[in-house]
């Protein structure tokens, strides 16, 4: 689908778009009485654009050139690889760690100025002049976030972790990791997070360290002209998965300051595909991430960093002793696991009404996004400034200095908003702050009466509602913080409430409920426990977590999928499940395989491949060596779309069917072939084929796969979809079962065996049997 | 090779050995033009045997039975499958956690009475006495250990992991999973590690953990008559798998108290296949594991546990304030990771070559081994406490209690040894002493002179040999502690010297050592630093750590593989790596399969059947369907030995070539052809044909896998490994490319990808190319 050209026929049949005959009038279509065509799951939604789906080729591609060139692969050059990956390991780290560290050092500086504004008013008791000072900061800070996404990348909205996800699946969606969402996604998260918006910099975090890994790994951007000669080294989809898979590790490491929690996030959540060599690289990168954070942070300690202090990076310290738990302990444990799964799977229910309505909005155009993003500002604005009113002064707790209670500036749990001095108002120490402050006041365990149960409710309602209606807007925004935010309280809710039987505090309580609505939302164990683990610094609560991420897990299993899960289907992308669906072991493989098939001859007219190039959007197309060459058609092998216009751009034609392989061999090299990055491949308009050439032929032997995974066409769809899977292909060839038919029935890509195409084609099959 | 009157016939020729024609003389050989023999890799050393060796069937076989039994599945059955699942990994985690404690109760009630006698007759200055009281214990110890290995289970011997790892590739070496070869390894390790010997618990409990799965898997065991029926759900090799899987990590997590380190060593070391509802199921096993641990070790602090105190499970306490480190510390930790590396590989070098020593001995028969276990006993007796005489009293810290300082039994990290009062021997204070109070006094901080260099030096080269020579002989053997021990010393030494320039202190460099050992020998990374990180309960370490392991893994990397792969390697075990060797791009599919080949027609003559599984010892055979049932021969699919035997069992057989598919799939139910326990499959020589009934025909399609994985023989059989190692087969059917031949060329086995087989058939070609 490179060619802009043929744009609009890939709507009409996508990657597999059926076409009949050819010009060569010799053949004939090698399948008559299947035509269907696959129009299932060929475009999807990105950022809030409609784009065509690619997949990703992640299979050797074993033709003549690429044995040419393994064969002449000398011992420097595969020294030169290996320490190139290494050193790209490297430089993901350090970019992915320095973006995370500046990315909480702008938010803090500009939330703190807002603060610190804002204070100035409500010290004078000009509460009128304070709130549209703070409304005002945040609007403008929203609407550059807003118009950043809007106008310039669509695609750097929301999370980017399903989209990280899809695109480590192998599939390609149009600029979801180019240089411009990276600059979006970085600008606007600091917008956004600043702006007072309930959202988190965690999941942004995860698709930056994914876009760096993606620029380095081909080698800058020609676009801007910023291209690094010695970094293109990785021209293949597979070499740039490992990378992919290295900076969305490095991101997650960024974010929570969690070097082990970022490697098992990526195993357990994002990589489709794993091996033990890309554990260690993915270990290097995020330990690279944790020294540069570590540094960074040691420099700031001595005042350098404005109002960036010893927080910043979310770190919270829960009191480190953990009393022996008695079984009202463990009741209540369960209980919160449950809870929270019904909440978190509550959670994603309307995470996704609210996204299908927004896309609604967002569908008529940048502006109506722009707007969309004003109103929540807005409505985040009056919540954080308005609901405080509502609340009475809670009086200092005693022993505590003038300094620590009752402050106005940004510092400090307890906020006097309104209230009178020696007062605070303990809603707004919660809600009329930064994120990150909310929680760690929440994990808190120095006063447990700090808080009282009427703020906590009405703050968990607040951040329920404001978490929902917020993911969804153009703005780059994580699902981590709201969710802790929400669970954090409702925990700190429940733990205040049994206060009187239980032996655990009540910032250990928040800590459980953050945990219990991350299992229910994101249904991910293993990495969450040690994210939480990491960021609070204390192995001893390890049971304990482990029960109510399991809990409340279990739970939210049975009414949902997980929240990223989710969108990616929401959107339309054609994620490949690791499982066979149950129904698929009632078809076989030719059941699905649409056809007809556009195949070529071992050495081609030209003008046949101008053609099958022009009308249809394949990707890969069989070749079929034909007599004279041979006794009886055979299948020979895979041509890719990108290495057939490569080819006919050398112009090594003959006048009559001839085989050219050896000059091929010689004037091309593997690299003629290799994979550009992003959208950059050949493009079938800048070929140039004069008249007199559309006649004459070209052998396609040297730029074949000759070694493409087949399947029989009577082999179960379960099974082969299995297969599709595990080994990460593009293309899989069915092969006719009984002989003296033509060598091959058809190709099946990654859109066949979507539940839509299947369930479309056969709708009387049950679909949990 | 179920059947023990093939045996000898195996060892010629083993899983797919040649056999020519059949008793129907209509079908010709399909093959003649190769008749190659596959030798290799047939046979292996299993403990001290040499066994045959046979795959597991990860492979969904979807014959009609199959697909009868799906379509006929109830909700509740799924339910029931589910909930057994979940329940057999709680009993799991239960059984491994209460094993686990019990080894370390059992473990150190027996040393700590040994060292109670022993000082009783120190204090009388009754050294003699003391000697052969200490000798003569450990050497009981030792022989009960030895005898139980050599004369009941000698699949016990050694660590465990590497066989755990080979069954989890999909190798079904005899009895290393079996009744027999838990208790043996329980009690063995128990008694080993008693008797004083440089051997760890660590090994041995995943080896434990995994033969608990296994038999609660296979529903208990018939041979002992401990049979739960209830408990038989799962019979297939897929889901025992999976429960294996959780067997080893909930036995890491039991050896170490580390539930997410035994989840991560999981994964990362013993596990060929993973998925992510996996990691979920294992993550559950191990806080089971941890959650009983814990509640054990509540129930001992009380005093119930005889001389089983606060310790027993290794959790060492190191100075948790971490100081900023400088660059001369940065420096001193690189060195440490390059000398830990280097010495690591050694290790493996050395423990190769003393296994390759002793296995000649071990071959000898039981008694050798035995004999050899006293040796190394008596050896390691008199260094224990031959070497501490060699050494100056050193006079106690001041500030110290007589209490603290200057013991005689066991507790206490001050030894007296043979000195004056208010002295204590340093050495005999690591040496003279459990395995695991030796490494807490190294960890410790306390006190930084506490041992001297040459000390330190001595130590280190004592555990380092001793722990060479000792791992080999024949009882359970674990090599994390023999490897912390020799890392632990060598790290504290180096920390002694560098005292005065570095800001850390001797127990963090200990650790430092340890963890530089570990990754030098074990080459693990991620599992490493968290079971470390686990144990030593301080988060803030990790970035050294991680340092640490990098380097120490890629410096070794350099000169051998891992411990692990080395003893797989060494038993002959045909372990499938991830990736493809790069000489088998320049071979295809056909170049390796084996032949002439055995297949069936679709309805075959049973005295044919009948003679085939005599006289070959093949698991898979092709079934092909021929005339008149059809035109042309085609590839049906294929069958398995065990479900030949059961379907001839069942007797449906008719005079004429007729379809009696119906009559099967009434008859039998997919159950009657699940695969039954390690070596209790149906048996050849159980049949009881008549010999009218020998020429009568059977229909063999409703237990044909009509979905066999296929591969063209042009295959690249680089491409051919992947998808044999992704999708986990035991047989791979190659079929022809051309028309008009045969439909199937031959089939390929784990054994035909081994490196041995193809460089045996093609001596010339390149192995590094």
């Amino acid at each position: 689908m490179e060619g802009s050209n043929v744009v609009d026929i890939e709507f009409e049949g996508g990657e597999k778009m059926s076409r009949n005959g050819s010009g060569d009038e010799r053949r004939q279509p090698l399948l008559s009485s299947k035509s269907r065509v696959n129009t299932s799951s060929q475009i999807a939604i990105v950022g809030a654009n409609v784009c065509p789906i690619e997949s990703l080729d992640y299979e050797i591609i074993e033709n003549d050139l690429f044995k040419q060139d393994w064969r002449s692969r000398k011992k420097v050059q595969i020294f030169q690889y290996i320490f190139l990956k290494w050193a790209l390991a490297l430089l993901i780290g350090l970019a992915t760690g320095l973006v995370g560290f500046f990315n909480n050092l702008a938010v803090e500086n500009i939330a703190g100025f807002k603060f610190l504004l804002t204070s100035k008013f409500m010290l004078k008791d000009n509460y009128i002049m304070a709130f549209f000072t703070f409304a005002g900061i945040n609007l403008v800070l929203a609407t550059c976030a807003g118009a950043l996404c809007a106008y310039i990348a669509p695609a750097a909205a929301g999370s980017g972790i399903p989209e990280v996800k899809a695109y480590l699946n192998g599939i390609d969606a149009h600029s979801i990791l180019a240089p411009s969402t990276l600059f979006v996604k970085i600008l606007g998260s600091i917008l956004g997070v600043a702006a007072g918006f309930v959202v988190g910099k965690e999941g942004p975090m995860v698709h930056t360290g994914a876009c760096i890994a993606n620029l380095l790994g081909q080698g800058g951007s020609k676009k801007y002209h910023l291209t690094w000669k010695w970094l293109r080294f990785f021209k293949n989809d597979r070499d740039r998965r490992d990378l992919i898979t290295c900076g969305a590790a490095a991101g997650v490491a960024a974010a929570f300051r969690a070097p082990v929690g970022g490697v098992l996030f990526a195993l357990e959540e994002v990589a489709s595909w794993w091996r033990s060599a890309l554990l260690w690289r993915t270990f290097f990168t995020t330990a690279v991430v944790a020294v540069v954070l570590r540094s960074l942070i040691e420099f700031c300690r001595s005042g350098n960093c404005g109002l960036f202090g010893e927080g910043g990076l979310i770190m919270f310290d829960i009191n480190s002793t953990i009393p022996d738990y008695n079984m009202v302990d463990l009741l209540a444990v369960t209980l919160i696991g449950v809870v929270g799964g019904i909440f978190g799977s509550l959670y994603n229910y309307l995470v996704d009404k609210v996204l299908r309505t927004y896309s609604r909005v967002n569908e008529k155009g940048p502006n109506y996004r722009v707007i969309l993003v004003i109103i929540i500002s807005l409505l985040t604005s009056c919540c954080a400034f308005g609901i405080p009113w509502f609340t009475t002064c809670v009086p200092c707790p005693i022993g505590l200095d003038a300094d620590q209670c009752s402050t106005v500036d940004r510092s400090g749990n307890y906020k006097r908003f309104h209230c009178p001095p020696n007062h605070y108002n303990d809603l707004a120490s919660l809600i009329l702050n930064t994120n990150d402050d909310a929680i760690r006041s929440l994990y808190s365990s120095v006063n447990e009466n700090e808080f009282r149960t009427s703020t906590l409710l009405v703050f968990f309602l607040a951040m329920f509602t404001l978490g929902v209606i917020t993911y969804g807007i153009a703005i780059p925004s994580g699902l981590f913080i709201p969710v802790i935010l929400a669970g954090a309280s409702y925990g700190r809710l429940v733990g205040t409430l049994l206060t009187s039987v239980s032996n655990l505090d009540v910032g250990l309580f928040a800590l459980l409920g953050a945990a219990s609505f991350l299992g229910g939302t994101m249904r991910m164990t293993v990495s969450l426990c040690i994210i939480l683990l990491e960021l609070t610094n204390n192995l001893l609560m390890l049971p304990l977590m482990m029960l109510v991420l399991l809990i409340s897990k279990s739970v939210a299993d049975n009414f949902n999928k997980g929240v990223y899960d989710q969108i990616v289907r929401m959107k339309g992308l054609p994620f490949l499940e690791p499982h066979a669906e149950p129904y698929m072991r009632q078809l076989v493989a030719g059941d699905v395989v649409s056809g007809p098939l556009i195949s070529f001859s071992g050495v081609e007219k030209v003008s046949n491949i101008i053609h099958s190039l022009r009308l249809t959007s394949h990707n890969g197309f069989p070749v079929v060596d034909e007599p004279p060459f041979i006794e009886a058609p055979e299948l020979c092998g895979v041509v890719l779309r990108s290495h057939l216009i490569t080819l006919l751009k050398g112009k090594i034609f003959t006048k009559d069917k001839r085989l050219t392989g050896n000059e091929t061999l010689r004037r091309f090299t593997a690299t003629d072939f290799a994979k550009a990055g992003l959208g950059k491949g050949p493009k079938l308009e800048d070929l140039d084929i004069l008249p007199t050439e559309m006649d004459m032929y070209v052998d396609l032997h040297p730029i074949t796969n000759t070694s493409p995974y087949t399947v029989v066409e009577t082999m179960s769809l379960a099974k082969a979809a299995v297969a599709f899977r595990e080994l990460g292909l593009r293309h899989l060839c069915v092969v006719p079962k009984t002989p003296g038919r033509p060598p091959i029935v058809g190709i099946l890509t990654r859109h066949d065996f979507m539940s839509e195409h299947i369930l479309g084609l056969y709708p009387g099959i049950d679909e949990h049997k």
